[in-house]
C-alpha cells in the first residue's frame, strides 16, 4: 500500500501506541494456532535457521540500502528494481519482470508454491530523498550502532521505509526454503517504484495482473508496526480520500486582478479573490458546529456494522486514557469536548473535510499591501463506507456551482483512494492475531485507518482481503537517521524475532 | 512621506497616467501666476543657470546613486546621511544634524531665508536593495544612456526612489543661491533613512522638531508624477491603514493541533485553526455584499465635502474611460458592476478591508495531508475621513471577541497611518497647480490618494498642509533597472525642465 510515510508515523508511531487488546476481542482470534505452528519442528528449524544467519540477514539489509532508489530524484531506481527482481528469481520465481508504467515501473513476480494458497505481497521499492547534512552518517551508509533501548539498530534511508522490511521478508523466504524446499503459501509480489510520489501509476501495475490477482486468497503487507514500547497494530481497513486544489483567479472569475497583484488601495474597486476563496471554503463548512454544509454529503454512509462496533467497543474499553495520552503529545482536547470514548467513535466512523494548507498574496515579514490576483487551497475530504469518491466530488463541485463558486478551479490530487474494509473474521486477520498473541504482544485491532492508502485496489477492485501489520520496530521515516531495530528488547522485536514472526504467520495462515 | 514604492508606482504609473484635467477645475488654480513668475528676471536667470549648469547637476546625482544607502543591508546609510548633511549645510544651512532615532537615523536641517514663508520637505534618502545579476548595468554605476523615447536617462538604485529627485531639488536651491543669493523661502529639511522599511521609527525624528515644524506653512514632497505620456498628478490626501497580521493557532485557543501539524486522518477528532481562521475572516466581511460586517465600522465616516465632491466630479468627467483604459491592464469590471464613475467615488470615498496575504500548513506541490498548527492572514482596512486607527482598531477586536474569535492573535503591522486631507484652496497647492499650467500640463488633482503614507504626522499632528507632485518622470522603483528621465520629450520634462518647475514653485508660493 503505498501509505505515506506522515501517515504511517501517525498512526504506527502515535494513535497506535499505548493501545491493549483484552479478552472481549479473544472470541475472534484463532488462540493457539500459532502456537502449535510454532512448536512444528520444521517451523523451528526455520526459527533456528533464522537465529544462525542473522549476520547474512543483516548484511542483505546493508546491501539493499546501499543501493538508492531515490523516485523523486529519479536515482538507482532501476538498479534496485533489479535487485528485486534478482531476489524474486533467486527465491524461485518463474515470474520477475520489470512492470512499465506511465511513470517509473513496477515490479510483478509469483512465487508458484503449487500450494492450496496464494497471498498478494505489497511492496514499495522506492524512498524518500535526503539532506545529508542533517544525518549523523552518511544516509547511503547503512550504518549498525547502538540506539537505546536498542543494543543495535541500522540507520539509513530506507531502513524502515520499507526497503528494510521488505528484506526481512525476503530473508525469512529463503531461510524457509533452505529449511523446507517449498513456501507454505504462493506468493504474489506487487511492488511499487513511486510511493513517496503517492503511487499515481501503480493501479497501471495491478490492471494488467488483475486476472492473476483475482484469485488470490489475501492480500498482505508486512511493515514493522511495534512502538518503542512494543505495542502493535493491525488495521482492516482505510478511509478513502477526496483530494484536491480549489484556485479563486481574478483571470477564471473575470472580477478582480486579472494578471499581478494590484495595490490594495484599489480593493474599493475591485473584487479580491482571497476573499472569494474564503466565502467558497466557508460555505462548505461549519467550523462551530463541526458540520459539512454540502447537500447530500451524509447521505452515503452506512452505520458502523456490529463487527466495527465490538472492535470499536474494544478499543475504547482497552485503550482509552492511553490513546489520549499519545494524541495529548499535540492537543489538549477533542472536538465539542468529546469523551475519549465520542472521540474514537469519530475518529473511525466520520466524513470530515480539511485545510492542509491555503496561500495566497504576501507571506514575508513586514507590510506588502496587495490585493492578490489568485488565492488557493488544498483540501480533503476523508470518506467511509459508502462514501465512494466520484458520488462526493460530485456532490462538493456540484455544491460550488449551485453557490456561485461554479468558476473556482478544482484540481484533483492524486488518484482519490476509496476507503477499504476486512473483516476481522478472514482468514489472514485471524492468522495475524494469532502470530501476535504467540509472541506475547497484544494488539490494538483498528476496523480501520483514519488515514487513506490504495489498499481498496486490492479489496474493492481485487475482491481480496487485506490487512497491514507486522512486528518490529523502526523510526524517523522522511527525515534524519531514519533507523530499524535489529537486537530488540524484551517487548521490542529484533530482526531475529521480527522474521520469525512472518514465518510464523506464513505458515498460519497455510493451514487455514 | 514614505509612501512605500509599490504604493507610488500604482498610483502615479497606473492610476494617475491617462488623467487630464478640464476647465471646471480652473477657477480653484491661480492661471496666470505661475507665468508671471517665470517672466520675472530673476527667475528666467536662475532657469538659465539650470540650463548652463545641466551636465554639473547631472554629475551631483550621480555621485548620490554612487554611494549605497541600503537600509534593509545597513550599506552605506551614514555616508549617505553625511553627504546630505554636508549639502544642507553647503546651501547655507545654519542647522544641519543627524537625528538618532530608535533604528537607523533621521536628519534635520534649517535654510533661514529671512523669509515670510516656510515650507518643510520631506526627503526619504535610504534606498531598496537590488539583486545585481538582474541589472543591465551595475547599480551603483550610475550609468546615463538613452532609453526610447527619452534620449537620456541614469540607470541606478535609487535614481527616482528617491535619490535622484532628491538631488533635482538641492540642484535648484544651488542655482537660485548662485543667482539670486537667497531663496524665496524657508526651508525645513526632514529626512527618512528608513522609507524601504516602512519609516517605523520617523515619528522620533518629527517629535523632536514639533514645535518648530508647527511654524512651518506647508509641507511638500516633490517627486516626478509624470507617466511615460506626460501626463502629471498632484495628491492632497491619504486614506489611513488599520495593517495587522491575525493568526488562529492550536495553543492559543486550546484546541486542534498544539505544537505542529498533525495527520489530517485526526480532523475528525481535532478541531482546526485554519478553519478558524476561515471562519473568523468571513464573519468580518461579505465579499457578495462588498459591507464589512464589524457593528460600527462605518459610522465615524463623514460624507464627502463639497470640495471633495467638485474634484470627483473634475476626475470623472475628464478621465473615465482614460482611469478605465488603465485599471483594465489588470482588471475587467469593478466590484457590482460600477460604471466608471461609481468606482471612481467608491476609489476616493470607500474604507476597505482586504486580505494582503494568506498562508497555512503545506503549499508545495502535490499531496500533504496534515491539520496545520495555525494559520494566518496579513490584513488591511483603508479608513477614510474621520475614520482614526485607535477607534476602528478597536471595533474589530471587539467584534472578534464578541464573536467567540478572543483567542486569535492580533499583530499590528506598520504605525498606522492615519487619513490626511488638504484642501485644494491651500496656497502651496494652488502654487503647484499653477507651474502644472504654466508648464502646460494638465493634472489629475486628487482629493486623496487611496493609499496610505504618514502624511498625516505632518497635517493632523503639525496642522500643516501638505502636498505631492512634481514634474519629471522614471521608472523600475524597487526592481531591476530604475531610471530617472534626464533628456526629456516635448511632454516628459528632463532634468532641467523638472529643475526649472521647483524654482516657479518655489516663487510662486513665494508670493502668496
Amino acid at each position: 500500500m503505498n501509505l505515506t510515510r506522515k501517515e504511517f508515523l501517525f498512526l504506527s508511531g502515535k494513535v497506535a501506541a499505548g493501545v491493549t487488546m483484552g479478552r472481549s476481542l479473544s472470541s475472534l482470534a484463532m488462540t493457539g494456532a500459532a502456537e502449535d505452528i510454532r512448536n512444528l519442528p520444521v517451523v523451528r528449524k526455520i526459527h533456528e535457521h533464522i537465529a544462525r544467519e542473522k549476520e547474512k540477514h543483516i548484511v542483505n539489509v546493508q546491501a539493499d540500502l546501499r543501493q538508492p532508489s531515490v523516485s523523486s530524484w529519479n536515482m538507482g531506481i532501476n538498479e534496485m528494481a533489479e535487485r528485486m527482481i534478482d531476489s524474486f528469481r533467486a527465491l524461485g520465481c518463474k515470474e520477475a519482470e520489470l512492470v512499465p508504467t506511465d511513470g517509473l515501473p513496477g515490479i510483478w513476480a509469483y512465487y508458484d508454491a503449487g500450494a492450496p494458497k496464494t497471498i498478494v505481497i505489497y511492496m514499495m521499492y522506492d524512498t524518500q530523498p535526503w539532506e545529508k547534512k542533517r544525518w549523523s552518517v552518511d544516509p547511503l551508509s547503512a550504518t549498525r550502532m547502538p540506539k537505546p533501548p536498542f543494543p543495535e539498530v541500522i540507520i539509513g534511508r530506507g531502513a524502515v521505509n520499507d526497503k528494510g522490511p521488505n528484506r526481512f521478508f525476503l530473508n525469512t523466504c529463503e531461510s524457509i526454503l533452505a529449511v523446507n524446499s517449498r513456501l507454505p503459501v504462493n506468493l504474489m509480489f506487487t511492488c511499487d517504484g513511486e510511493e513517496e510520489q503517492g503511487s499515481p501509476h501503480f493501479h497501471q501495475v495491478l490492471d494488467r495482473y488483475a486476472s492473476r490477482l483475482k484469485t488470490a486468497n489475501a492480500e498482505l503487507n508486512v511493515v514493522p508496526t511495534q512502538d518503542a514500547e512494543g505495542q502493535v497494530a493491525m488495521f482492516l481497513g482505510v478511509k478513502g480520500i477526496l483530494e484536491f486544489e480549489l484556485e479563486a483567479s481574478g483571470a477564471r472569475w473575470g472580477k478582480g486582478p486579472q494578471k499581478q497583484p494590484i495595490h490594495s488601495g484599489a480593493k474599493a474597486i475591485l473584487d479580491s479573490p482571497a476573499w472569494r476563496l474564503v466565502d467558497a471554503l466557508r460555505s462548505m463548512y461549519d467550523p462551530l458546529t463541526n458540520r459539512i454544509l454540502i447537500d447530500g454529503f451524509y447521505d452515503a454512509i452506512r452505520p458502523p456494522n456490529d463487527e466495527e462496533e465490538a472492535m470499536l467497543g474494544q478499543l475504547i474499553r482497552q485503550s482509552g486514557s492511553q490513546l489520549l495520552e499519545e494524541q495529548k503529545k499535540n492537543a489538549r482536547s477533542w472536538i465539542n469536548g468529546w469523551s475519549d470514548a465520542e472521540a474514537m467513535r469519530h475518529f473511525l466512523f466520520d466524513t470530515t473535510v480539511n485545510i492542509n494548507g491555503i496561500w495566497s498574496g504576501y507571506t514575508g515579514t513586514g507590510a506588502a499591501t496587495i490585493v492578490p490576483e489568485k488565492a488557493t487551497a488544498k483540501i480533503d475530504f476523508r470518506l467511509v463506507p459508502n462514501q465512494d469518491v466520484s458520488t462526493q466530488q460530485k456532490l462538493v463541485e456540484e455544491h460550488l456551482r449551485k453557490k456561485g463558486f461554479g468558476d473556482l478551479e478544482y484540481r484533483p490530487i492524486g488518484g482519490g483512494d476509496e476507503w477499504s474494509q476486512t473483516s476481522v473474521h478472514e482468514a489472514l486477520v485471524q492468522s495475524l492475531l494469532a502470530v501476535y498473541r504467540a509472541n506475547h504482544v497484544e494488539p490494538a485491532v483498528w476496523p480501520r485507518m483514519p488515514a487513506s492508502t490504495p489498499e481498496a485496489q486490492y479489496t474493492r477492485k481485487l475482491g481480496l482481503p487485506a490487512v497491514r501489520g507486522g512486528m518490529g520496530h523502526g523510526g524517523n521515516e522522511h527525515v534524519d537517521d531514519e533507523y530499524i531495530v535489529i537486537e530488540g528488547t524484551d517487548k521490542v522485536a529484533g530482526i531475529v524475532q521480527a522474521e520469525q514472526s512472518i514465518v510464523d504467520l506464513l505458515f498460519t495462515y497455510a493451514q487455514t
